[in-house]
């Protein structure tokens, strides 16, 4: 099977089928659709329409759907049930993780009166505990399905036990190996589970060197762990080192991709994560508010100028440089910032501190500022602009490629230590910051050039 | 087990001990330390004691370490051997991906030799195979070894399949079934494998809505279905849809990784994938080229004032507001690059053609201008400026940010469709590009205004 395009030609059909009330077509339809695809086309759907669609598709398959939608899609299509319809048709069947996720985004009390409704206690009151930890933590990333066995089984009671746990848990990579205590102190995959002789323990062929977190760990820690060694799934255990459940790599490289969009979106000046297909006025909101903070700046850089209106009037060559020393400052310090900024999120700061980091921008800084003031001042010279100009111009850039440098490594360096998301550091907040460190360094040097001849 | 930390203490304990000559110790050190801390810690040793490390470790973690480690100290690792060393020692061991992908950084000269000195002729043939797909596509970023097992066959002869191809393939999740013709018709997991008759046929029991991809699939793409379909493995297909090899998730975090990573670092104007801690001058090189497309930009935006000189030195005040104009000019044709790039990396820029785009990111741009506008507008008028200067001031930041938006909207999509990583369009390309159009903009408002009066 190959996966479905859904395009306006799909889209039409469908809502044509629906229109027609052709149910049985389109259940053939969408029996060999992804739920991922059906989950696009109900994103494409009225609420009327997507509820007939999932009227269409096994419970098994509509949950899935559910959790794929679009977070305000799915809050406008939940609206439409009760909360016991929502307990009873898509909650009661769902992973915990998906559970808690879905049922996050519900308002407080309709959250509760949904788990009210579900008539599996024990699933309700690990939903409970999941939603009760902080976001973005392991406790509420992960899911509490999984099969474990105890250190002393032997591998065929183990095998019986995924017999039993079959249905519950979706998808089996390995099986967790616990001590009396429900303490987690081992690992065996399915691969060796087959290979092992059936009255082998579990203590003798399972891994002893398990990976894993507890319920504090944050979430960048958890992607970095997935991603330098390997993993497909991770146990999360609590204080007391007890199993209490598990991590796979689908919601790793979700995260993964959500911090790597965020960050993209900071540097460029975009506050809320949105994509192209959003409303105008969300497109709008999302980027309105750096754009105003530009504006200040702008506004500050204009009354800053202002107090040399009488050395423009004299000598207006003083304006000609303003948007280069302006640009190559911020330029500048986008550069050291962003390279901060990747350092802290990939964790490959390596185990230099604050210092020794500013030291070593500061030559790199040297060297280029060298080079970019060089050629600056043999442009300047070849083209007859005066002597003065091209001195003041030259050490003008040199000194802000070097401040900008210093303030693009210190300033998210100290963002971080203070908990505040460096990458913030790396947007419009910096390049503004540099124009005006920029237009001062260029007009304290000018005057003094100016004054000193 | 927990992971290591390489701290500084670390490194030099274990430099200690080679010194001394403690190999007993050394071996007792290692041991228990995963092989990607132990590449973390060969990057901090000088190769002849990398050699005394991989001396102390058993040859499939050793080959393991040896993919961990960075690029480059793995070159300078692996000149201290003989290409028959390289082969005996390390490549025959590895997993076909991996021996690809560490041939791939050796000479041209010593790549084929080494593997003239590989014994087992069927994957010396794989991995030159696989060497000949072009980079960053399905056939390049496979490993071969796979379990398949054929339609015809029992759950029971495919669990001796697996037995028979264990140790070859180092974790198994799914077994993948071929029809007679080795075309791809489905596929099994362990968990279902276990759960099945042993005397079931594969036919039967196997999932045969497989999502596969051909050789020649591009690596954003892959990445895309292992996003959205939630993918731990996905097979590689020839075009007769015989199977040829399998990805697995670990490989795909990194892409997600690195794509990301490469994404920001054009946007920060940085062109080589660097970290902070490379030596200064390779962090100066990768820095250089934009900083000279600045310096380039800024020059161009002096020669364009220069003409308007006369003009400055009866208004010196139309200086003040040229920051301003050319910073928002950058900040919004960044930000309107930034929502198409990544549109057009995740795949979610919906169906949309250009122009609709366009007119879309037209309306935002009217939106958000005129509030900007108006809002400068306000404060010129309130602190006493010219009429004329707030008129013109704000219907140049209108103009400007209607224009950068289009044009930051386009120049993405356009290098999209002539093949050039659309990335590119959010660095300092566009924020270059953006400053000289702002002031075009604002110096030819500026004389309309001044001169109609």
């Amino acid at each position: 099977m190959e996966t479905t395009i859904i395009d306006n030609g799909f889209i039409k059909q469908i809502k044509q089928i629906i229109a027609n009330d052709l149910l049985d077509e389109l259940q053939q339809q969408l029996k060999h659709i992804y739920a991922q695809d059906v989950a696009d086309l109900l994103d494409k759907l009225d609420t009327s329409e997507s509820r007939q669609v999932m009227l269409c598709i096994d419970s098994d398959k509509a949950v899935k759907v559910l959790v794929e939608m679009e977070d305000d899609i799915r809050a406008r299509f939940l609206a439409t049930y009760q909360p016991r319809e929502i307990a009873d048709k898509f909650i009661q069947f769902m992973d915990s993780d998906d559970a808690a996720y879905v049922l996050y985004h519900l308002g407080v009390k309709e959250k509760e009166e949904v788990i009210s409704y579900l008539v599996d206690i024990e699933f309700a009151s690990s939903l409970l505990s999941l939603m009760s930890y902080e976001e973005y933590t392991a406790g509420s990333l992960m899911a509490v399905e999984l099969v474990k066995a105890n250190d002393n089984w032997t591998v065929r009671q183990c095998i019986d036990e995924i017999r039993r746990q079959a249905e519950d848990v979706d998808s089996i990579y390995v099986v967790y190996v616990t001590d009396k205590y429900e303490r987690l102190v081992g690992l065996i995959t399915l691969k060796n589970l087959i290979l092992s002789h059936p009255d082998a323990k579990l203590q003798d062929v399972s891994n002893r060197e398990v990976i894993s977190v507890s319920t504090s760990t944050d979430s960048e820690a958890i992607a970095n762990l997935f991603e330098k060694y390997d993993l497909v799934v991770l146990p999360v255990v609590n204080a007391l080192g007890q199993l209490v459940g598990k991590i796979t790599v689908d919601d790793v490289v979700e995260i993964i991709k959500e911090e790597a969009n965020e960050d993209y979106q900071l540097m460029s000046g975009i506050t809320k994560n949105v994509d192209s297909t959003d409303k105008v006025w969300v497109l709008s909101r999302a980027r309105l508010p750096w754009l105003l903070i530009g504006l200040l700046g702008g506004i500050g850089s204009s009354r800053f100028i202002e107090l040399y209106e009488s050395t423009l009037k004299i000598h207006p060559e003083m304006a000609f440089f303003m948007p280069l020393i302006a640009a190559m400052g911020g330029n500048v310090g986008v550069q050291s910032s962003a390279i901060v900024v990747q350092g802290l999120a990939n964790d490959t700061l390596g185990t230099q501190n604050i210092v020794s980091k500013i030291l070593k921008e500061l030559r790199v800084a040297l060297l280029n500022g060298l080079i970019c003031s060089l050629l600056l001042f043999a442009y300047n010279a070849a083209f007859a602009h005066s002597y003065d100009l091209s001195i003041t111009v030259s050490v003008a850039l040199f000194s802000v490629i070097i401040f900008a440098s210093v303030l693009g490594t210190f300033i998210p360096m100290m963002l971080h230590k203070m908990k505040i998301d460096p990458a913030i550091a790396t947007g419009p907040f910096i390049t503004t910051t540099n124009d005006l460190l920029g237009l001062a360094i260029y007009f304290t040097i000018g005057r003094l050039m100016y004054t000193s001849l």
